[in-house]
């Protein structure tokens, strides 16, 4: 067996694990549910960390665990979703991990990092990667790093005024673009207007024909060309990769979006807008590009790996 | 006489020149007109460089030139205000400066250097300098240096859609920060309004009890929450540093201003708010660290610098 990582995405829901080899193969990935409350999540990240060890012989050249909320390198700090505080690494390490080393980071930007290094940005030095699913945050990746702001909290995209005084938002604000534009916001948005249960691929589909349909797709796409004319205006980026629920709808997001980003900006182009080749694997790959850093091995060279990913 | 470099910011209107001497020193400033069309602001400035020159004996360490539109170190590329299309550095400095040393920069993020070395954001490595004047442009000072994007067009707050199918901006989109929030936006509103002429101090002045005033007065105060509010989500600066015109305000403009940024941000706190300690010379001192930069002397150290600039 060559020398291979650990990688966790820890989500609101669930957490993805892989073990990722030195040529990036991802020779074993699995899901599970993530439990409540904190202690819970912790001890199940712990369990899920020990049995992806099982899966190879030898131990782990490095683990990589990637969380939501602050976090740094060596301890997540703060996480409204799963509702922990200040959890050191080593917590979420088994016994048998003993002296590997690990890494910590955020899962946003760490996806970020992947798409920058594996995937649709590979090239790219300054972009957004913008996964859109139950939430909207950025992963901006600023001379070819994520950037994390002066305090953590950069990238929360899905929380800027873009309807201001529109709809309550559950953060408090009103008109955040999370609002209207996530792939929960959808589906909501429709059956408050109608009554009637719906995914949110389903109110894409309808909307040629529904007026509620349309009006909740149109408000999702105004409110994305907002959003991202202002990112754009601000931050100039080369590319913006959508990621998440949502960029599985494809062209039928992105060829409606584009004029409208061109329209809001008068004096500039408007970036190029792609799907993200890495899909929901992002955050996994990300989180194991964190333990081949901890590693401090240079058995793998991560821009040498071919993208896609090699997912088995 | 020591070493000596020339500074120049060139602005739309008019060009603030200035001969700064190793310890820091401002040994003399003066602004000039900026003429039209581009041609003849080419000359003015080559003119200003040469007459900057003879106020000191030998010749400078090296010329820093900063200018509005687009730009790289050698070539001034772009100015839809002054008229110029891919000027190159050589074309500002007269035969006198020959085998001088120059760099060339862009007027607000050469401030925002300025500020970052020796203003108020000396001890900050992430923070935005803001100058509202007859528009509002930002300095994103990212890791200690002025960031440009991948294309050099960052930093355009002014045109971020604050108020979506707001009042329409002279750059053709509609509901732009700059067109409720510049210091020339605050009296052609007021002025719209009432048929009165007035001045920016004047409508500020106004507002406890004018209500024409009052309204414009508190739709500047409301772009701009929305607008830093945006650029806090998105960026996270450990500070936001005020200058331009509309900075002499000071807590005029700070006071009403923090409450409402505040009460935008539910999750996170806001970064405290500044006005710029270099004032008007923030251009002109940049342009000098890119003339120390260029000379590639150690002669200068501007972080040791006390700062406020010492303007003779």
């Amino acid at each position: 067996m060559p020398p291979y990582v650990v990688a966790l995405d820890v989500g609101g829901t669930s957490m993805k694990g892989g073990v990722v080899t030195a040529d990036g193969t991802v020779a074993h990935t699995e899901s599970r549910p993530t439990p409540r409350p904190a202690d819970a999540a912790v001890a199940a990240i712990r369990a899920f960390v020990a049995d992806l060890m099982t899966t190879e012989p030898g131990t782990p050249a490095g683990i990589g665990i990637v969380v939501p909320g602050l976090v740094t390198d060596d301890a997540a700090r703060y996480s409204a979703n799963i509702g922990w505080r200040d959890v050191p690494a080593g917590a979420f390490t088994p016994p048998s991990a003993a002296g590997v080393p690990i890494r910590l980071g955020h899962d946003v930007r760490t996806a970020g990092l992947a798409e920058s290094v594996l995937g649709t940005g590979r090239d790219l030095s300054d972009f957004l990667f913008l996964p859109i699913g139950t939430g909207i945050a950025g992963a901006m990746i600023i001379q070819d790093a994520p950037y994390a702001g002066a305090t953590g909290w950069a990238g929360e995209i899905g929380h800027i005024p873009v309807f201001p005084g529109g709809e309550t938002c559950a953060c408090g604000q009103t008109g955040c673009l999370e609002t209207y534009a996530s792939a929960s916001a959808i589906p909501r948005r429709y059956t408050h207007k109608t009554g009637i249960p719906a995914t949110t691929a389903e109110v894409i589909a309808a909307a040629p024909t529904d007026p509620a349909a349309q009006e909740v797709w149109t408000d999702a796409l105004e409110a994305l060309s907002l959003a991202l004319a202002t990112y754009t205006l601000l931050l100039d980026p080369a590319a913006i990769i959508v990621g998440g629920g949502l960029s599985q709808a494809g062209e039928t997001l992105l060829t409606p979006l584009r004029p409208r980003l061109s329209s809001r900006l008068t004096f500039r182009p408007a970036p190029p807008l792609h799907t993200s080749s890495l899909g929901p694997h992002a955050g996994m790959l990300g989180a194991a590009l964190l333990a081949w850093q901890a590693s401090e091995t240079d058995t793998w060279h991560p821009p040498d790996v071919p993208p896609p990913p090699m997912v088995s």
